[in-house]
């Protein structure tokens, strides 16, 4: 049985945080000078562990087994948002690493063909995922070509000027390659809140963006009888309250929905405002959820619009599709958190984008 | 009977907006060099009009009778926002000129002292009302001495500079002026949408303002459940919503409310807001109905205080109080009403600012 060498695991993990440590957090974008150090650091880490270990044309860190297979691929990323946290995306990948490893040590485990990869701007400096969707072949022409950073900087003369764009591409070996696994921090309270240590990803939620606008008639507040008013606001208000007090009906027990963005056309106590609009985000791992919600909040849009003179409209984009986990590694997982943490685990959908989100359209992912 | 000679008046209201006319409205802001010239043209049609006329130290243009009194002054402003409407302020100033000179010319009322007057900064470029306030006694040397305009020039230095404070003051001669009568466009829809012509002001608002604030937690809106939420956002439009469905039980008729602005901490569909504020203005002429409103928005906010761990709290200035036009007067402006614009006129508040309600403090006003 291979054995994890916990003080080696800590250790790397340490050393990966210290490419780019600020304060409590790390800043280690994509494709930044740091981000490159690290992933040198990682190929040179995979090689030492008996890997076959090259970076990508994207930038992906990807270490294969020099055994046959069937190969398990287990990774995640380590580039992080402008300031990350130190475990988010780094803590998979190092459980990567030291799983492959682990697996290298022990000589009754030594056949076992175990790959690993740490994946390029999963956190979207440039391309969300960008790492997985070339891996898996999912990522078009199009979307690689028209990516830029915030500064505007454009993707492709990035891979450019660092030479990666010179690096072989590498794929998914589908023949090979049998299943997807990534470990990651949960990144919201659940675990905390009821003191557990283990989740069981079922699935990966999907995001539905709704932008509804409302368009009335900005007048006088202190002219402007109640009766007269084409108030946007107003308009908002109503269909804000009607989408918290109605969606718990139609929502499954992990469904969450937030606004998250309002603005007035006019933000002033003295001035009825004319225009008005809202971000309503819609997550739930399971499609036919979300097209319930979906169709809720395009219902209530309906009754709200046109009344006292104030138009709605609603705009819906689906930005992520959900990802169900396999289920028998559901059960491998579970089995073997009732081994290590009896009574403290649960099952439960993951939240936040992953790039196994990507890898499942491709592989089995847990 | 005095006549009012109608081209007089239309050929000096467009004299008027000559100062400063931009487009379809006037720029002639408090002391500005093109207010400062009006007010000296102003001053010699209140002398034309046999009225002893001066300009006094804050720059309120005022003409008064050579009869001894009883008086009856009238007046309104002639500054504008920064850019105004061409009849707001303006027509009451020059229906207030006309009047002075039909009596004047009139034989059988030359004998009634008509007092006009155009005061100085309604629309608070440096201080709302400061013209009205000088004049009526009611303006603390505190408030003179604190104000300033939008880009920082101090009002008594401007007073200064433009040699005006050298000027004399002018005040309220209670002993002989016994009421002021305005003359205002409405700013509002009411006569227009009922196809009236003539508002009988019953009283002038009074204005209560509500900074409504709201503390919870900031969190990621996929991985935070709807249970451990602590939503400023959505604390803010259940407020909101309970302002709007149950203030019309404890309104008047003409009560207004409005929720003007709204800014959430964050401004993101993938961030639940940890911070959230609101305004809610409160208008009506009458000061119980303010209070009873006020106390059903501190109702509602206590109700939500705490509820899924969200602080809620409210705070309150009056920074209006409202006025009660004189009974009398407003027999004999609907008498007149009914006179010259028979079934077309009617009894309501006025729902904004006006310098009447300054001087209401100290004459009988219409």
């Amino acid at each position: 049985m291979p054995k994890i060498n916990r003080q080696r695991l800590l250790d790397d993990l340490h050393k990966l945080r210290s490419f780019g440590a600020e304060g409590n957090g790390v800043v280690r974008t994509a494709l930044s000078d740091i981000d490159l150090e690290s992933r040198n650091w990682l190929r040179d880490k995979y090689a030492q562990a008996g890997l076959n270990s090259r970076i990508d044309s994207v930038g992906n860190v990807i270490g294969l087994s020099t055994n046959s297979g069937p190969a398990v691929l287990i990774g995640s990323h380590s580039d992080t948002q402008p300031e990350g946290g130190w475990l988010d995306g780094a803590y998979g990948v190092i459980c990567a690493l030291e799983v492959a490893r682990a697996f290298n040590e022990d000589e009754t485990a030594s056949n076992y063909a175990i790959d690993v990869a740490s994946w390029m701007d999963e956190e979207g400096t440039f391309l969300g995922c960008l790492g997985a969707m070339s891996y898996c072949e999912t990522l078009s022409d199009e979307e690689l070509n028209g990516a830029t950073d915030a500064d505007g900087r454009v993707l492709t003369e990035v891979l450019e000027q660092t030479g990666l764009s010179a690096n072989a591409s590498e794929v998914l070996q589908p023949d090979r390659q049998i299943a997807y696994l990534e470990v990651h921090i949960e990144q919201g309270p659940v675990l905390d809140t009821h003191k557990e240590k283990i989740g069981v990803v079922t699935g990966i939620v999907g995001i539905r963006e709704c932008k509804i606008t409302f368009t009335g008639e900005q007048n006088h507040a202190g002219t402007a009888p109640m009766s007269l008013r084409k108030d946007a606001a107003a308009s908002l208000i109503a269909v804000a309250s009607a989408i918290n007090s109605r969606f718990p009906e139609t929502a499954s027990d992990v469904s969450v929905w937030t606004i998250g963005s309002i603005s007035l056309g006019t933000q002033s106590p003295s001035i009825v405002p004319g225009h008005a609009e809202m971000m309503l985000q819609i997550r739930d791992p399971d499609n036919g959820v979300m097209d319930a919600l979906q169709e809720l909040a395009a219902t209530i849009v309906a009754e709200q619009d046109g009344q006292k003179g104030v138009q709605v409209e609603i705009q819906i984009d689906e930005t992520m599709t959900p990802a169900k986990m396999d289920e028998t590694l559901q059960e491998c997982i579970a089995a073997s958190a009732e081994t290590h943490a009896s009574g403290s685990w649960r099952r439960m959908p993951s939240g936040a984008v992953h790039d196994a989100q990507v890898l499942a359209e491709r592989l089995p992912s847990g």
